[in-house]
């Protein structure tokens, strides 16, 4: 599955960064490995060379041809002559706004569409199965069972789920340049975020306006993107998890696959579907092998232009350790499913969030480990900075940014445990904790004028924040145990039973003794209880002796130390330096080429198409038959009861998953796969084995977006589903 | 702990791979990493430089100074004269012969020393605790309560235990080469292997003779290793597991510790105590800081002469997925024991071994990701590289031999996982399935000619083969349910849904069903089944209908065959090459350095020594009364009630644990560290944290090993366990 992702936003907990799905904010997927570089921050991407491609010698700049499909571009900069001598097709600038308006930004971790003119959103059902757990319990598994609003007021509200749609891009390079210069470290980085931070607030005038500003091009430029906000969102449709994720881990970012991974959800504005909004109308017929095919969605992170030494620590230290991590908890919570049906249904979210994340995790490390791909890194790094030393000018103002960038990462080395296992939460995995230090740091940073708050805390992200507070989503108390021991056991063997701040956490309490009386002694798990706690503020907060709050006030001064060690030391260190990189690619290779994903909206161009795999041909798109043959009956090659009892009615010769060659990677789930004529043709929901290296590099030949057809949608809700509502909401977007 | 191995003697699952703790004879601790490199084969040393001490220069090769203390040397290659001149004391023939039979071969993952003329063995608890796992039952927990015979009648044999003492050492170099002269390929390695179980039948003419022809410096030196084998072990005395491992997972491979490590055994022959044996006499005070220490085991197994290739194949691909798959079975494990008590009871041997092998192995990949430790490998092969290359007829015989190995190490990358997977069982994680396994393989091996048979089924491994067989060791079927589950579903993983083998294996079962019903249909679990379908040899196995037999029969042709694709086109390879890089070694250093460690007998010198940690001294001894400082009263840190109840009792300033800079590694566990007088001061039972790095190179400056002083062991059985037998046994020999 294509949503999971290294990095949060800005790379803490506190901006949501625990254990959840890909629903409403930005709430992240994982307990996050901690930032090596500027979190949000990627870098200009020239890419590596496809060799087995001859029309790569299009490419538009000369010194670095691009494969032939590459490319996350953005929708301001998009290279619609490039693509028409590659493909014959130019997209005029009303092509690019009618997609920019029509895509949906739903957290920062998935991708979504307008399909219809009744607020309809198109979306992956695991990108959706936060919510459907939230809605879940012990009685009604929507998971298990799949969900169907048959009329309006069947349609449930998803408790932390964010929808936004872009209105505009505005370059505000200029501003935050001005503000940084001639400074560095602490204060650089001072400036660099107020001076976001009081941008966003200016743009930022209602809660129903969300804005950000991007860093593009590791701080090259900076974007200020303005967003139209919609938090009540509803559960519309789901199919079964045994369709939706059909293959199981197993098949994950494999291909053929048969998977229906799709949930429709609803926008609503003053309680009634949202109109007039903009919208993709749906293709009759979806798209065959050789279809050039678009992709609209919110790749979340690549690092194709770190240098070297970030190359390494991402190799060396942080996926490593996260892997190592994630493992054990998968091995954790596929043993806790046995104890019961009811903890098989609590675990099954995370269990299967972490199972994708493991898969792609290894995949990225096996391609940071390839001695090609890191030949390449070294090569074009060398190039650069030969080019740099070349010249006094460029060597006076660039040569030292790759040592100092070699330097803060070394610096990493040595904070990275304590900075994923305190400030980042790897060592505190749970909900409550998570709760509780939100409410702990708001009611410190709320306090302060808004640009000297860290980041997550800005006004612009009070309706975010807001939203998680009040979340109704519910907390297992059993599931909670295991998690905080886990994190606790971690935290422990991480830093040791002999470091003082573990001391001071665990005391004489072993750490499942200390998970227990800190679930137990916890009234956080009622959203009322939180809304009171955050509204009172600083005061409340101090005065509040709920366990949790106590445990959480108990980390703060660490966590906020070890945070501040990372800032001064190491990312306000290669965030200045990226930026010194960037211009200096800029001089040397030009600016058509794309920045780095950010997790924002970028446009990717491809075709339909199959690749070859141990010599044998893929064929790019399988069938609705093909789901049949491929079932055993047991989990997870077990078609539901819906598919088998509807067989007969099917067309099975419809397609039903299909390989595009689009520049894709984690954060795409979700995304629309379009025509020429911007209708939709697919739904992204992975891609292959090969596309995991997409983080560090595109290789046309083999990286392969791997989506859902738009035939196979329309035949499931119609002929197995009866969802009529939705079958007639998209039709009459025809 | 220091009794990890990653590769067994021969790299497959028959010579006992599978999980268990480092008990009877060549029982090994884990589902294997395969061997990346003949795996018994290890090379010469020549090793790292220690920057910091002066005294290398004293080295005996001045192109290759040895760090001062470094070296597992060969009791037949003792250097004498160089010890004299760095610590003032030449062990003469005589001493060293004394050292030789008094020390115990335990298995291939443990050491072990005869302390009394009764027969008494001396061992580490953790290398025991299989035996005293299997002694338990859900009623009588020996593990949680410990256990002293307090007749001899009470004492109890070890279902899988062996014990050998070195006879004699006969080189067998000449015929060895003689046989293998001008071959390559599959036909150097039958010749090879078929010479070395030649020699080793003429050798063992009855079964209470062992007789293992062992690979020293790659391929340039063979040796005839001859024991005098007991199998009738039984169990004496051994304290609670909370004393035994005092401070758990967070302590392990750390220091200071406060570990009473320890277990005794006793050798018994006609069913009575052994007698008339060599043994190690008992110091009267034990070691103290700067006393000059010796340390007589069985290092298992170092690779610091591995070429390049092969260090980097072991970082990036070997061991990475092993710790991935330990990580994810130790979370299984942990959730499992919190079933219940007898879950807990029955999962912790394993769960304790694969903690060790976690944090072993991540400490051996961090040493491997050390810049500074590859950036040495990678110059001691270019500088062997060009003197071979800058003479014609070195050039010549040894000039290709890297690239050979570098091209074996490609193709075992992908041959890795089924061989992993399938040949070493890590797909097939059960006791059953091994069973099932070896009995499938010895029907087929035991009908041949003993030259043509894999090595683990020649007439010399019989003995051993057959207690395997016989063991009434007890097995689980929950746990035997959940490991297979997890190996299986693994297996999947690995080789992918679609993999023929997967297939074939699974049909339309997922892995639980299938681990579920072969449990179920099996009755391997009795000794007498076993021991029938063994006697009964290949008819009685192919007409079993035993679920497990049918099973093993089913895997045998894959197993064998991606065997016999490691050991044609990598094994052979790399053994072929690396004995032409030990010649040209020898050609160009000389021979007088320790070949790396085989899991045979090696004896280290050293000293109790303290090291700097961050800036802050490490004193070398703790004592008695800092373990009580230490206690939480919870586990890990909680000590039994005999300890607390007996406090009074104690002189609380009795040296306890402490540390010595002797170059040991895992399988020196329960190695007799004793003085000039060969008298016990000590027992091994860790290294620090950084002893792990000393798989690659020994580093004098911080690696330390970690040992039970002999004062805390004597003050502990005398006035905690009242153990007067055992104490009277000991006093007696002084």
């Amino acid at each position: 599955m294509r949503f999971d992702k290294a990095n949060g936003r800005y790379g803490f907990i506190l901006a949501g960064l625990l254990v959840g799905a890909c629903g409403g904010g930005d709430k992240a997927l994982l307990p996050p490995a901690p930032p090596a570089a500027p979190p949000p921050d990627p870098g200009q991407t020239a890419a590596a060379v496809d060799k087995s491609d001859p029309r790569s010698s299009t490419a538009p700049s000369p010194k670095r041809p691009l494969t032939s499909d590459e490319g996350m571009w953005l929708l301001s900069d998009f290279p619609s002559d490039r693509l028409g001598k590659l493909h014959g097709f130019s997209p005029s600038q009303e092509w690019l706004d009618h997609v920019r308006t029509s895509a949906a930004r739903v957290g920062a971790g998935c991708s979504g569409s307008f399909v219809s003119p009744n607020g309809l959103v198109l979306r992956n059902h695991h990108c959706a199965a936060h919510c459907i757990e939230q809605l879940s319990t012990a009685k009604k598994d929507y998971i298990a069972s799949g969900f169907y609003a048959k009329s309006e007021k069947d349609e449930v509200k998803c408790p932390e789920m964010e929808i936004a749609q872009l209105l505009s891009i505005t370059d505000v390079t200029d501003r935050v340049l001005a503000a940084t210069k001639g400074l560095t470290g602490a204060r650089f980085n001072e400036a660099n975020k107020g001076e976001q931070s009081k941008i966003e607030k200016e743009c930022a005038k209602s809660d129903d306006v969300r804005c950000d500003v991007v860093t593009l091009y590791r701080g090259g430029r900076y974007n200020l993107y303005k967003y139209q906000r919609h938090q009540d969102v509803r559960l519309t449709f789901a199919p079964e998890f045994a369709t939706a994720f059909f293959g199981g881990d197993p098949d994950n970012f494999n291909f053929p696959r048969y998977d229906l991974d799709v949930t429709f959800l609803r926008v609503y504005k003053d309680d009634k579907p949202l109109s007039g909004g903009h919208y993709f109308k749906w293709s009759p017929s979806g798209a065959k092998e050789g279809d050039l095919t678009f992709v609209a969605g919110h790749p979340y992170k690549t690092s194709r232009e770190i240098t070297v030494a970030e190359f390494e620590f991402l190799r060396d230290v942080e996926l490593p350790a996260k892997l190592l991590r994630l493992s054990e908890w998968r091995g954790l919570l596929t043993e806790f499913q046995t104890k019961g049906a009811e903890q098989k249904r609590i675990a099954s979210g995370r269990l299967f969030y972490i199972e994708n994340s493991v898969k792609g995790t290894k995949g990225r490390v096996e391609a940071l480990r390839d001695p090609d791909v890191f030949g390449k890194k070294v090569a074009a790094e060398k190039e650069l900075r030969a080019k740099v030393d070349a010249d006094p000018a460029m060597k006076e103002a660039y040569g030292g940014a790759w040592e100092a960038i070699a330097e803060a990462e070394k610096k990493m080395k040595n904070l990275q445990s304590r900075y994923v296992m305190i400030e980042s939460g790897a060592g505190l995995w749970s909900d409550l904790v998570e709760h509780a230090r939100r409410l702990v740091r708001a009611g410190t940073e709320l306090a302060k004028p808004n640009e000297q708050r860290l980041r997550e805390f800005v006004d612009s992200q009070k309706p975010a924040l807001t939203q998680k507070v009040t979340s109704t989503a519910p907390i297992y108390d059993e599931l909670e145990t295991l998690t905080l021991t886990a994190g606790l056991t971690g935290l422990r063997a991480e830093l040791g039973p002999d470091d003082p701040f573990v001391r001071k956490l665990l005391g004489k309490e072993t750490p499942r003794e200390l998970a227990t009386r800190l679930v137990k002694g916890s009234k956080l798990r009622d959203p009322k209880v939180r809304k009171a706690l955050f509204d009172g503020g600083e005061a409340a907060i101090n005065a509040s002796k709920d366990a949790m709050i106590e445990f959480a006030r108990s980390i703060e001064p660490e966590a906020r130390a070890v945070r501040k060690s990372y800032e001064d030391d190491v990312e306000a260190v290669v965030k200045k330096n990226a930026e010194l990189i960037a211009k200096a690619r800029f001089q040397v290779y030009g600016t058509s080429v794309y920045p780095d994903a950010t997790g924002t909206l970028r446009l990717s161009f491809g075709q339909v198409r199959g690749w070859e795999e141990a010599g044998r041909k893929v064929t790019p798109v399988t069938t609705l038959g093909g789901a049949f043959d491929r079932a055993t009956g047991k989990d997870p090659f077990a078609l539901p009861k819906s598919w088998i009892d509807n067989k007969a009615k099917l067309d099975l010769s419809t397609p039903f998953n299909f390989s595009t060659t689009n520049d894709i990677i984690g954060g795409n789930s979700g995304s629309p796969v379009v025509d020429q004529e911007g209708r939709i043709v697919g739904l992204v929901f992975d891609g292959n084995i090969h596309s995991l290296g997409g983080d560090y590099a595109y290789d046309g030949k083999d990286n392969r977006a791997v989506s859902v057809h738009s035939a196979a949608l329309l035949e499931a809700l119609d002929k197995i589903y009866g969802a009529s509502r939705i079958v007639e909401d998209i039709k009459a977007s025809r």
